[in-house]
């Protein structure tokens, strides 16, 4: 196993002083971040109105001195110095994700990113109240100046790494990975998906479905979640779950910070959503504590990070065999009543119903709404299409992915996400990136494991969670993504895995 | 008024360089200090147990930044050049406190703050165990220590101040006030305290007092808790209320956090201790915004922050007027029952009886633990009487004030206090400080408000607020502690209101 296998932090600070340098550079970064990190889910979990003026303030000084820090001129000479000098694999991984983090900070203009985040800003602030009024041209007229910035921003980071413009986006989320490979992978998937959608939408009309009767007191919901996140191995003597208008996965590795909504109507959201964020959080809490402190020992992706929360979403609580241990669990915190029934729980968390939002879609359609992300914003970044042209595309393949018509219904459309108001292009990927990846660890782990669904079933996770760990938890950073797969699975990404999963699933 | 009278934050910038450069730092400062707020909060009142090692490491980190930031070379030479520049009153009152929060960062040598910073910690560490076990041999092994160092570290600030030792040290609390002061406060004190503790006991000897019969549900503690804030003008848009296992006062003065702690057989602790900390809050929160950022925004002092805190729990809310008042909330969240009249309420809240252990002291025995503690650290500071002495001078003045005999109990005697075992000598007055500080205030309020004591009765505190306001919030670090007590009550510290305050309250 790698865990272990390597220390790092200017243990050979004699023979490699450049490289020592840098570990002490990023051991410095790392308590700023946790800084960063901690403020931040307290101005999102915690923070009263009133405070955010002075956080705001506080927070720009923080992020200022963490790109002085990124920044320092030093870095250069030591980074190159470094590369020269003797150090073991895990050293070395360490310095590419070291010299991957300078680029990052160094490879752009200082005027570019001022220029980009304030027309990002002001794209999205004014995109809160378009996106409502279904005001697309009036968000052209600040959207253009964003894809203009982003197209340069995507032409500094191309000249700087020999990508392609959307490459070299993408390859901030999704190390190694490239729009060769999405495009093999998607072409892939659109080739069955449309056809799956329908067989599985017909198996199920014929299908009874119970709608679980509520309220459901919050004070019951927060037992459960809680109690469900324990048999997740989420460790909450090294975390904590909280209420936020909008749940995310915060904090640090020894101290992660989930948080989570109610509405005392439903508790299916808060639960899934809670038990997505889990995986999420799990991940953190069993990076490698030999290496913490180093880039080596950050998360992996985007991507791989989405895997783990659809694992845990997915691949496992939406499971008929989960769904069996969950279910006496409702009726612990909730009573009992007929929706309650297993069976009937698992029709209803696997409904597919194609739609036109992208966050309140099902697994099987979700990829059709990425997929077709994917294939307006790569040629609006390389130049082949312009702004004015999404909404004709973006129907166009709604139709064709879901059998959904948009025409003239953009606040539920090329409208409705923040990335793109902001210049995030080239993430929408990892997302269906993530659910390939999970199910792909699942078969892999059923290789393993032949009676996991057994397991499961009789309340044994640990063979999940195992696997994660001897993976992709203890790998970390050692590995660009597309090696971290070929090492965790014996392959590389193979979507028929996924489809495998779906057909298995819902057919 | 003052508020908004001066402007600071580089308006001068081109007339008064060296200033505008002094401002900048004092910015960064400021935000720095949030950081380290907000962290620090969130280590009391939310993070798990195993955060604390990350988290450790990055205030420690954080805390290197702001000492680089306070010891920059640069800072002397500005310093000095700004006082020669033309600046307005608020300006030149900043300049003075820019330059004591520079003496106080700047005039230690390094390797003294480091041993102190050691000897302290190693002494406190071993103190959490030999206070139980009544070990004052074993404490004064690693005392002694600690003595030299802050004998040391006084005499450095005595040189540059021209102060005397323990002056120096005091200046830190309570700026501009010396032990002469202190000496002749005390010693009026001294006079008559034993004797009115004597016949506030006798008088109390006759009274019947009910205690309220629990359980109090923590939920309704918490409704009960945030409804006396909001009477007390807390502005919970600006602010929390949470809980910890030591409760206190922190957040910035933009976010205020304050926390309690529930016991269900006694609200009364966690009731009249948030009241207490809402008074620390209120005057944070009213600091005056103009000038936030910059050292003269800042409360002055830990006296007048205790002068607010006492206003609030001792002079408002222990008062047979504002008891009147909190009667029927009591009712309200814990249902009906005899304990809850008024004027036993009053009875069970201004009890008095001589005890060992200063933290669980009533009103009027209070100043007695705080006077034997000034009789024997100022002493110790200055060379006059060595760590040896202080069991035998601890029951003599225990004897004296409190008619207690200690002998051999060192554990519920001069083990029973952390401060002295971190070094923190000079701090003990400013409790005692606080208390005639209130009193005067609420003399002065008395002088504007004849019929106060009726308003309050009648649920309107405004005037108490106001008072606040004008004469102490909205003050911030103008003046000295001294010239801030003449201006804001017409004449310097005077402990017969205190002294009036007590016998009105007690005889």
């Amino acid at each position: 196993m790698v865990r272990g296998s390597g220390k790092l932090g200017g243990m050979n600070a004699t023979a490699t002083p450049a490289y020592a340098e840098l570990t002490r550079v990023h051991t410095r970064l790392y308590r700023y971040s946790h800084l960063s990190s901690i403020v931040g889910w307290d101005r999102n979990a915690m923070m009263p109105p009133k405070g955010n003026e002075a956080r705001a303030a506080a927070e720009a000084e923080l992020s200022a001195l963490i790109h002085r820090t990124r920044t320092d001129p030093r870095l250069r000479a030591w980074i190159e110095a470094a590369e020269q000098e003797p150090l073991d694999d895990i050293a070395r991984a360490n310095l590419r994700e070291i010299r991957r983090d300078w680029r990052d900070a160094n490879a752009l203009p200082e005027s570019l990113v001022e220029a980009k985040t304030l027309a990002g800003a002001r794209c999205e602030h004014a995109w809160r109240s378009q996106r409502p009024a279904n005001d697309w041209k009036g968000f052209l007229e600040n959207f253009r100046e964003v894809v203009k910035l982003s197209r340069q921003e995507a032409q500094f980071l191309a000249d700087d790494s020999g990508l392609t413009r959307y490459d070299a986006l993408m390859d901030r989320y999704e190390p190694g990975v490239r729009a060769a490979d999405i495009d093999s992978i998607f072409g892939d998937v659109r080739t069955w998906l449309p056809e799956l959608i329908t067989k599985a939408q017909a198996k199920q009309a014929g299908e009874t479905v119970v709608a679980p009767a509520g309220p459901f007191p919050v004070s019951a919901q927060r037992a459960l979640n809680r109690e469900v996140m324990a048999l997740l191995g989420f460790d909450f003597a090294a975390g904590r779950l909280d209420e936020s208008a909008h749940p995310f996965s915060g904090g640090v590795p020894e101290d992660v910070r989930l948080t989570t909504r109610y509405s005392e109507g439903d508790f299916t959201r808060s639960l899934l959503g809670t038990i997505h964020e889990t995986g999420h959080a799990r991940y953190e809490q069993n990076l490698p504590r030999d290496w913490l402190g180093q880039p080596v020992a950050g998360a992996r992706s985007f991507g791989i990070h989405e895997s783990q929360s659809l694992s845990f979403e997915m691949q496992l609580a939406r499971s008929r065999a989960f769904i069996g241990v969950l279910a006496p669990l409702l009726r612990k915190h909730f009573g009992d009543q007929p929706a309650f029934d297993p069976d009937n729980l698992h029709r209803l968390w696997t409904r597919v119903k194609p739609g036109l939002i992208r966050v309140d879609a099902d697994e099987v359609t979700y990829p059709a709404h990425v997929i077709l992300r994917y294939e307006i914003e790569r040629p609006l970044v390389e130049g082949e299409i312009e702004p004015d042209d999404i909404p004709a595309l973006w129907d166009e393949k709604m139709q064709a992915l879901l059998g959904l018509d948009t025409r003239g219904n953009y606040k539920d459309g090329c409208l409705q996400d923040v990335h793109w108001t902001e210049g995030a292009f080239g993430y929408f990927p990892s997302y269906t990136l993530g659910a390939m990846y999970a199910a792909q660890w699942f078969a892999a782990m059923r290789h393993v494991t032949p009676d996991l669904d057994a397991r499961i079933a009789a309340g044994d996770v640990a063979p999940v969670f195992e696997w994660m760990r001897d993976h992709v938890w203890s790998q970390a950073s050692r590995w660009q993504t597309p090696e971290l797969v070929q090492r965790a699975s014996g392959e590389a990404l193979n979507p028929q895995h996924f489809r495998a999963h779906l057909q298995a699933r819902y057919l």
